[in-house]
């Protein structure tokens, strides 16, 4: 615990938290691959008793529990509670410093949020910066690559190299008192904010120390915790990524829903300081809600917020992304620059002996197979075979729409040599003199 | 009526059923303008009464004629075959020739077409042919841009000038025998499909005889009518235009459902030859259904299809017309050939006198303003500052999103001469060489 009292700018990959007995020296288990004789001694049973023994415990002992309706009450007002205590406080306030907190709303904040039981202020924002610089690779503490299980618990309930683990600067959150006292204090704020005030509240309130113990705390937890641990799964794996495809991060409705409204993920990580998620007023997002209004009250000030016109950019290059990848499956025709070249004359001859070309904008066009087809009838069609087509088929005589140019380009034969029927070309050769012409 | 015996390719402009008495010697009253004196003779009365007054008619009388179910029952099932008359027949068969129809379908269309009141298959046609060719311009029989009003009923309302109408190559109608006799035979047509035959079945089925005549006759013409005018107006002006949006035709869902599928107008008139106006499986287009069918039954062949190839390069291009007009309402920051040039010694003395220029690629960028709100801390931002931060801002230390790219571009304000710091420069002008370079 010494280490805190000078702080580093690059938070420390043994922080004590994590495991105190840890020495960098010694080989780490991580480093041996897991065997039929040594896989119990890559699982962490500690967290796995924390995460997933004791909601089982109180599960069962739920059954004998009798519900009453003011603990539900309660249970689900604390879930929000300390749901908003991680996504707007550990989360948008300190991991991204995406607004100011007065000290009041600091301290209510560190407080909630470690009833919600998910390590420290300083240990979680610290993972989650490296999760946002090193996203997806092997340095990503929670990266959805290594699976969607992974990426939701596993990371926690399998040991982890603490080298692997990519290193961020939190000098800003070293500096703050609300974070250090939370930090060394821990395990007093867990055990007070996680389980005994919500049996207290119950207790004092309507009698039921329990039930209150039971629903409000220790199930409340699991609940909370399954529901914020989405944003490391669910947020990775399901949805659209209107902003970046490069990457894991996606948007959908369901996970907003699940995490207090921290479900536009593909947005937040491009704009992570952004106290917003969703953008659009009728995404559900109540921890953008909250925080607009602890603003209202003078609680948080200075919310940071992307420019729209920065916003609409990546929304922009996103779609034409998109695009462009549709665009490459098509079939635009051949490119003039692979058509043979076609000499003037040699067009109009064969034109006359029967090949349906068309000649538009110095392109020759093969359409015999099209001529039954032409909406605009057999003989409109005909009436261009042989003949400088360019201005019949742009407005001439009717202005084609897009589809039709579309159309015509897959059409192509040839090119004609100069674009078009060049007199003076014509004329040389009438007089003998088309040797002296050099022909490309 | 003796034009027709010998038909001509191009439709004259001075059809028999139109107005026999017009002479295109004298001055036409649309070549006057409407004035408060003249203006009932720009009406066509004979129109009116056709359109608007039997209907009405029609209704006072409704007003003391009960209605029956089972005429209730056929008046809808005979405004279902008239409808299809006129978009399966009149407009799919034999204006857009998108598919071939056995003789029994041709004259079942031809029947029940006539029964939907509209003027022959071959005025129908003609003018119809000449809307897609001059849609939207003076030429166009029932142009929007003279209002929505105008192209549902205001041109059969109003006189129009023949000489203004397009021509267009009907050559085809011409030759086919169940148009030509329809055409002369028009006015026995109408009466019997139209009133006399709705109310034999009504008389003979369930002797409902005035029932019939009203219901499925006069009210079902009028009702039928009415759905099918949308085609010329609602569908010109209510919806999207996923294909085109030089023009007027639109694509809804409520105008498909008023006129039995030709809803998807824009697609219709990128692709007038197709068969289908809806192309997915899940929009409503029973004209499209029924011809489908008919093929089962082997009646209709030939059904023509555009290639999706065809359809989806529509779609992209337009998409890219969308994407590219939202581009360029956006901020991409000063471009480069309009940024002043700068030394590099300069840029890191500015820096160094507490301007925050960062240089990345070349570009010198000032991000003072952004050093407390950048995402990834002061410390981070502040160490590019005075240096050539390429390399850092590209990966170095973090791979930046697109969104930092986008934003880093709205904060240029030079370009270093010659894109970094470059040594040869330096060392000639320590060695007071530097007047022997020239600069550019
Ligand atoms: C060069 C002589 C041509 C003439 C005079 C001509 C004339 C016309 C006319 C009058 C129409 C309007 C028909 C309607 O929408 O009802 C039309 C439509 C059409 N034509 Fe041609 N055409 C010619 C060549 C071609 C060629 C070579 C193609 C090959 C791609 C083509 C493809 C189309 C297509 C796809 C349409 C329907 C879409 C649209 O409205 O643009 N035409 N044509
Ligand atoms: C040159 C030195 C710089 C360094 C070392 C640096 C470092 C970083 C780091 C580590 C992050 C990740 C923080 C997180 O997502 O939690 C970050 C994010 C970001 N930085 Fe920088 N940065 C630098 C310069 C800049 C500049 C000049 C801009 C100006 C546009 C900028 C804009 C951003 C933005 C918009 C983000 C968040 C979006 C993203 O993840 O890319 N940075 N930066
Ligand atoms: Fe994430
Ligand atoms: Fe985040
Ligand atoms: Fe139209
Ligand atoms: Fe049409």
């Amino acid at each position: 615990l010494t280490k805190i009292e000078q702080p580093s700018a690059q938070a420390s990959t043994s922080e004590p938290n994590r495991n105190p007995k840890y020495d960098p020296k010694k080989t780490h288990i991580t480093d041996l691959p897991m065997t039929r004789k040594n896989w119990y001694k890559h699982v962490n049973w500690l967290n796995c008793f924390l995460i997933l023994g004791i909601p089982l415990l109180g599960l069962v002992t739920a059954w004998w529990t009798p519900l009453k309706w003011q603990t539900a009450v309660w249970a689900v007002a604390y879930y929000f509670a300390t749901g908003l205590g991680i996504t707007a406080g550990y989360h948008r306030l300190w991991a991204h410093t995406s607004y100011t907190a007065t000290l009041p709303l600091k301290i209510f904040l560190a407080a909630v949020g470690g009833g919600a039981v998910e390590g420290s202020i300083r240990w979680w924002a610290r993972d989650h910066r490296a999760h946002h610089r090193y996203t997806d690779t092997e340095k990503d503490p929670y990266s959805v690559r290594k699976g969607l299980l992974y990426s939701h618990l596993g990371w926690m309930i399998m040991k982890q190299n603490p080298k692997r683990i990519g290193r961020t600067d939190i000098s800003d959150l070293n500096d703050d008192p609300v974070v250090v006292w939370q930090h060394r204090n821990y395990l007093k704020v867990v055990f007070f904010m996680g389980l005994v005030f919500p049996m207290i509240v119950a207790g004092l309130g309507w009698g039921d120390w329990f039930g209150g113990f039971i629903y409000a705390g220790i199930l409340r937890i699991f609940f909370v915790q399954q529901a914020t641990f989405c944003v490391n799964s669910l947020a990775h794996w399901l949805g659209d990524q209107p902003f970046d495809d490069r990457n894991s991060p996606r948007d959908h409705v369901i996970t907003a829903l699940v995490t207090l409204g921290e479900g536009y993920h593909n947005f937040h990580h491009e704009f992570p300081s952004d106290y917003r998620n969703a953008i659009e007023w009728h995404q559900y997002d109540p921890t953008k809600w909250s925080i607009w209004a602890w603003k209202q009250l003078g609680l948080a000030y200075d919310l940071k917020q992307f420019r729209a016109n920065e916003i609409e950019k990546g929304r922009v290059q996103q779609q034409q992304k998109k695009l462009d990848q549709k665009r490459a499956k098509l079939d635009w025709g051949v490119p003039l620059e692979q058509l043979p070249v076609m000499e003037w004359d040699d067009y109009v001859e064969q034109a006359k002996n029967g090949r349906g070309l068309i000649a538009v904008a110095g392109v020759v066009h093969d359409v015999t197979d099209f001529i039954k087809d032409h909406p605009g009838g057999k003989a409109m069609i005909k009436s261009g075979i042989g003949k400088d087509a360019t201005a019949i088929f742009n407005g001439g005589v009717y202005l084609h729409s897009n589809a039709a140019h579309n159309l015509l380009s897959t059409m192509r034969v040839g090119v004609i040599r100069g674009g078009c029927e060049v007199e003076i070309w014509k004329k040389a050769q009438m007089e003998g003199k088309d040797q002296m012409i050099v022909k490309d």
